[in-house]
């Protein structure tokens, strides 16, 4: 079998750094038990870690109170959890023409359910900045629900431009962190973000089953989920204390223990992880772009992540994927990536497109061995 | 230190089958990628253990299908998931009152959007049959969810009698499984449930950060979270499709993986399993019956499972949890047990009850220690 080069990091990073593995082995075998409902010392281990990890992700993304951060079972229920729990009936919702079906979807169903739904238009990068949301907003508008970087081609948009406006405004700032946590420096309050949802199994490394959701003491939001949470067991109501508000039911305390490490390892090297996959997907961009039928999407005059999204000429892109596969061993995705929207603005709305995504293991030579994988393909 | 005798398997069980940690570490070092997504072989690889987990339920539960079961994070989601995306205002709900709070909390939630409510009384032993429910049923009552075996004590209600005059009647019958899954035995089809909501950490002896929910064929259910499936990425609309109708956003691949084992080793032994735990639990009960100051709850008459719950004359359940985890090593939980509802119930209101809970792993030998400790806590 030939080995594989994993190029779908943007999915799910993979491999996890040692140190992620092991927690999740040690909480499997020493402590996977209930957290914040019972008193005995392995359910007191387990409420330990997750505090633990509540204060790694406050370090990494300049957060103050732990307890602001609620744990969910990825970006997407953080996503619904944020948009769902703060927009009633009449409020004025604006998202971007980039946005996953993530936050486009609940916007949908929030727009069926009497919200009112803009959707600012991107350039043809897929970029958003502030003057393509500013012409949207009137006297109701109560969000701005935006991709941080796009999932489809790494762009990264200047969320401190819009929030920073939006705040002036006072208009909530949800920030749909799914491609730039543990990838793109964020801080809250820097950024002026008052709801960021992220997930825990791509940059911040850890396993799948994780995600979360800071949401600031001053935004006022309701339980969308409710449940047992262990505190105010006598109440029929949900606590409407964070973090308990948000977070019903049995946790996923290894997948959280795990999480914790994952932070950890992200948060002693961002800089050099976010050079290091800009770099190697700058440098496969730009051999990309030489071959014939290939266009880049998303790229140039912008920063962007370790994606390259590229759109294809002869050649199906989820055939380029099946080759790359079944040939090549690189693992990559192909397809509308849960984008309608960016598809659309991308252009790439026949096929879709391919996505090589790098992760902080990758090395030199996969982007050689992709680019050269790619030409063979295209000049079957 | 102490060794720990772990007797709160109700909350989460532990240790683990040796199969499923191992099954967790194989996930996670080799195939921790993305399912249903991308199409390279590591993606390959968890959408089939993904597959497999829905088939091994399917086989436990008598499911036809695998694809009417969806994944969540947790019981809770379940709940919520199969309460909110069925019933709309002016609909009747009847809930019982030995119900969780991830059952009370969602009900109340509802019946605040216009949804009516009901509450059947149990017996003094927590108990419900169907003489309590019928008398409550209206035109316009859609859906009964009830409790399968409790959480405080154990008790088992008779399911399938329930459901066999609900489904008479076209009412849909939602099962909380959270106590019962692979500790009673429960056939969706015997027992004439429409939905099931199980967890993954408890009886099936998984990881948490799993659980699920059967809908069958014949529901109407909408999706109340919204997001990116992998399917019809090209739509702004929720698929309508089960599994993925109700399945948005990365799955926890590998706590999926691992829990497919605990469901094949359940599977494997439900007999001897349901019969070791209960077994366990009445030889602890007929000893703590005797201790001066113990009120056995919801015992005598009916069926239990592996739990066994007391309420204390003389000294606050806590306190006891506090001793027999510092002084004797054994893991226990006090309190109102996340069910407000079933305290009333059981009168005790006061300070709760104390919880004992054994799964497959507990010795005979964790009985004597447990009841020699609790003499010896009540005679301080």
């Amino acid at each position: 079998m030939i080995r594989t080069i994993y190029l779908d990091n943007a999915a799910t990073s993979f491999p996890k750094p040692q140190s992620v593995e092991k927690a999740a082995a040690r909480c499997m075998a020493g402590y996977c038990v209930n957290a914040g409902r019972s008193s005995h010392r392995l359910s007191r281990m387990a409420d330990e870690k997750i505090f633990t990890a509540r204060e790694e992700l406050c370090s990494l993304f300049g957060i103050n109170t732990p307890e602001q951060i609620s744990f969910t079972y990825n970006t997407t229920y953080a996503l619904n959890i944020g948009m769902k729990g703060v927009l009633k009936r009449g409020d004025h919702l604006i998202i971007s023409s980039m946005e996953h079906n993530s936050v486009l979807r609940p916007a949908v169903s929030l727009s069926s359910a009497g919200v009112e739904l803009s959707i600012a238009q991107a350039d043809k990068n897929g970029e958003i900045v502030w003057k393509n949301i500013a012409p949207l907003i009137k006297p109701n508008t109560k969000m701005v629900a935006l991709i941080h970087a796009s999932n489809v081609t790494g762009r990264v948009n200047n969320i401190r431009e819009i929030g920073l406006n939006l705040r002036k405004k006072g208009i909530i700032f949800l920030v749909d962190a799914a491609q730039s946590a543990g990838i793109v420096p964020i801080n809250v309050k820097y950024d002026f973000i008052d709801i960021l949802c992220f997930p825990g199994h791509k940059g911040l490394l850890g396993p799948s089953g994780t995600g979360g959701i800071y949401v600031s003491e001053k935004v006022n939001i309701k339980p969308y989920i409710q449940g047992g949470t262990g505190s105010m067991s006598e109440s029929r109501f949900q606590p409407d204390f964070m973090p308990d508000m948000l977070e019903s039911g049995t946790p996923n305390v290894c997948g959280i223990a795990a999480l914790s490490e994952g932070v950890k390892f992200v948060r002693n090297n961002i800089k050099e992880i976010a050079e290091h996959e800009s770099t190697l997907a700058d440098e496969l961009a730009e051999k990309l772009a030489t071959l014939k039928g290939v266009r880049l999407l998303g790229r140039g005059g912008g920063k962007n992540t370790g994606i390259v999204g590229i759109a294809l000429d002869g050649i199906p892109p989820a055939e380029a994927a099946y080759y790359l596969d079944r040939d090549y061993g690189i693992a990559t995705r192909a397809g509308f990536h849960c984008s309608s929207l960016a598809a659309k603005t991308l252009e790439t709305e026949k096929d879709g497109s391919l996505r090589f995504s790098f992760g902080p293991f990758n090395k030199r030579q996969d982007v050689e061995k992709a680019s050269v994988a790619m030409m063979n393909i295209l000049s079957r």
